[in-house]
């Protein structure tokens, strides 16, 4: 039914646009009445929180545009898609507060358990990611009749490595977390550009 | 007019979105000057606010999966649809609330009263639930000609236990706060399942 | 192009989802910390937020309602449709301030001045509802060439009401903020109501 | 693919609607508990939350009509629209964050930092647009085959202007905040004109 997966599309869509727009609410106003330094002093001081808002924007970007790559592929819904899909919109949503928490404790005592905190998110977001897709294209059973075959293994491939690379991101975070980030943000880019090949197949008429 | 209803269900959509995703402002971040303590600590003790938002979760999303259930047998909106459809609306808007609520209290004194307030938000929904079932499906006034009838009659089955059991969980909550939590949990579950076998069917192309 | 339409009706109910959720912001967990009372009387106590929440949110569904009901019967979208569309909005996005300021003052010196800004709001909302629907409907340029002309004209009726209604309500706050935010719970179920037949009309395949 | 840059407007539009609704929760309640001063003056000195408040509804409400009039151009998407898409929204997306710091620290020390930031984002947005547009547009790659030439070279032609004007705006902050703040307004007006005849053009059946 084109009709039961344009509605999970729309609910996705609303959760995924509400949470990559709430991340701005993460980036304060320095208050007025601070003494005595100039606001652009004040403002350059908050950088972790622009390191980190831009970070998750990218990541819940990617993750949309996936989202939006494997429901073109699908054709069906069934019970299972729905909760599996779910599963994944829980993880997207917990993202706006492990982005405050990193934001907050960079360069503060607790900054290793925070940005552990924010991989881990991202590491069950992969694990959900690969649930769903699993879900979807085991036996190509939720897939279109028309989905074409490389477009599916591209994807296939691409979201195994998402688990080892975010738990690699984890384990850095141990070592510097500040480099920690900075590979979630290449990993945003990593995961924008390996099906590139297999999109642009399947969005050929 | 199935357009009609494409707009019902692309509003409700919004607001269950906006619901499920604002819940993530109930989880604080703990402030950084706060002194001694390692974050994982802080972190740990705020488990009454994950257990608050995981439930409100399941639930929110359990009760979306079940509006796009109903909305894939209606066929046709009038007035009485839009305005039982509102009411539902309206205790979704204030789940938020009441998971604050119980986030907040548990564990405090008055956390009866914050579950009492929690459970009765979802016997309200459950109560508007039937009523927006009803509106639809007596006589089959508003249903598509082609609803399949064991699907109807499934959500119907499985809608009416809805008040009792919010009800049982709402009374456990005078004995324990925590068992009334975990049985909203397991309803959230239960909920996901009976009309399984229906939905498949009427997914049917 | 019904394209056209669609997607200033997706943006619309977008904030109309997104504002009518941001309600229950309005109601605050009372803090823990609080000394003596139980957390009964304390929720009691907030009956104002509660007042106000659910004028809100009755008034912002049946705005929801009623630009669904026009849309219903504009076929065509121009540029000034698009405009006064966004001043409807603007209305709309300014009610979760405007509920907050009458919910947190009530009862409070300044009661007076919250209500009439609230009032003003809801008297400015009406305003635009009469621009975008002469809009659309004078001379019935972008009406659909199939719209039912006893469903335009009632709507046109409806809406002209609308701005010495609330403009009674506004006036009435003078005398008693209760009363006059009781006008507005009364003047939403209102507006539910006169145009009941025509919409039935409307949606006749 | 009509797919393709269906899901893609529905998520824009989802971002769009929630920044723009988001912008009211930078008008704050004065505290209840405020001594002296009657609301309507406690009200009346936060003229600068209210500028800053209809200034970003003008522009981010143009932006979303920007947006719509060359999405109904353009009829397929690749990679790279969804990325130059994703900057876009990056944009909007900060847009509340530097509409509470102008609203703050408007009048205060630290106001022409704040102005610069605010000019900035919309300058950041400006230059994201013609991307986006040169993605869709240069040598009609995305475009629909029926997409008019004058409306698509209006366009062009429009947008180019955007970013030497927000640089004025920019510009201008170092000399007077208020008139910076007032030329954005202008601004916005004058983004809503001079498309108008290309997209009424577009909109012929």
């Amino acid at each position: 039914m084109t009709n039961d997966t344009a509605r999970i599309e729309a609910f996705s869509d609303g959760v995924f646009a509400v949470a990559i727009t709430l991340l701005v609410l993460d980036i304060k106003v320095p208050p007025v009445s601070s003494p005595g330094d100039p606001l652009v002093i004040l403002l350059v001081r908050q950088w972790p929180s622009y390191l980190a808002f831009a970070t998750s924007f990218a990541t819940i970007l990617i993750m949309w545009v996936n989202h939006h790559r494997i429901f073109t592929l699908i054709g069906r819904a069934d019970d299972r898609l729905l909760f599996s899909n779910g599963f994944l919109l829980f993880a997207v949503t917990v993202i706006p507060f492990s982005t405050s928490l990193v934001a907050a404790y960079l360069g503060h005592p607790g900054q290793r358990t925070a940005a552990a905190v924010y991989n881990g998110t991202f590491i069950l977001a992969a694990i959900f990611f690969n649930v769903l897709w699993a879900t979807a294209s085991t036996r190509g059973r939720l897939l279109r009749a028309d989905a074409d075959h490389d477009a599916v293994q591209g994807i296939t491939r691409s979201f195994r490595r998402g688990v080892p690379l975010y738990t690699a991101a984890f384990a850095l975070a141990f070592a510097s977390v500040t480099a920690s980030l900075a590979l979630n943000l290449i990993l945003a880019i990593f995961f924008a550009l390996p099906t590139k090949l297999a999109t642009k197949r399947a969005a050929k008429p």
